[in-house]
């Protein structure tokens, strides 16, 4: 992991993805990482973490997450938001796409799949269902272990609304609830 | 549907869900309508529109959307935040939604589960895929009709990052980008 880095209990996980952040989503096959970014995301469990995401098999991320079963979510903050767009960009195929866009890949402690240095949350992460991936493109991933950069303090994430066009957190709003 | 509700093109949608706003789910079932408010839901495919979601096997809606297999996406604008979370906390099992929290159930077009009148976005969806329900409550849905409300303009969403904490969307950021 980075060496900024703490971990995060993996029963806090749910709160940084229920918001709906734009992820990147990183591989490593044959020796090779590579980075995509992704929308297409949901909680599916709160404890152990499950989470199912949409990778499309046009993605060159698709075969490496299909064939080692392993990926790291690594969430951005708005100040990584051209870079972001820049991941999306450019194919992993083509190109080394975290030193094309300036990314700094370092390793998990569990998966092969590299964290990304720069996001302030990281989820290590490992492929447990697959039955929907014929169909739909459709895994569901548990988060195995979790970092957290306690020097980005109150990360405001991005959610895409499609063509680059992103909204920012905003106003935050607190309503008591009883739901979690 | 809401007599001000105008239809909105079905490659539309994935621009409202992709940001990962809250939403309302409503379903109906031996003539009673329910409603509950949904964080775990992503993109599946652009067109036709495919969205999955979880509905835990614990809430009241999960019988009916089983049986049924029909029910509406609601988007709620910030507006409603109060509303969301009142609609979380309470069961349909015990009151009337609806009439409790104060939202207004219309007729859809094709799905007996109501819209939501006082939302700026309806969604009409029929269950197209269950394989995954019984291991982790998790439904695909087809969007089959999907309205929008003209008198809400840009409205703002809400996301929920757990126990009543929502962040707003706040700035909008448009980057040149190839992606959809």
């Amino acid at each position: 992991m980075g060496r900024a880095m703490k971990e995060l209990p993996l029963a806090e996980v749910y709160k940084l993805i229920e918001p709906g952040p734009v992820v990147l989503l990183t591989t490593a096959a044959r020796g090779r990482a590579n980075v995509m970014a992704m929308s297409w995301h949901m909680m599916v469990e709160f404890t152990p973490p499950l989470i199912a995401c949409i990778v499309s098999s046009a993605d060159f991320s698709f075969r490496a997450l299909r064939t080692t079963k392993e990926c790291v979510i690594a969430i951005p903050a708005v100040a990584l938001a051209e870079k972001v767009v820049a991941v999306g960009n450019c194919s992993g195929e083509e190109v080394d796409k975290f030193s094309t866009v300036g990314l700094t890949p370092v390793p998990g402690a569990l998966v092969q799949a590299p964290l990304v240095a720069e996001c302030f949350a990281n989820l290590e992460c490992r492929v447990v269902e697959t039955r929907l991936v014929n169909r739909f493109n459709l895994f569901v991933l548990e988060v195995v272990k979790a970092w957290r950069d306690p020097a980005q303090k109150a990360p405001r994430t991005i959610h895409h609304r499609g063509y680059g066009t992103f909204s920012v957190d905003g106003e935050e709003l607190k309503i008591a609830s009883r739901m979690p």
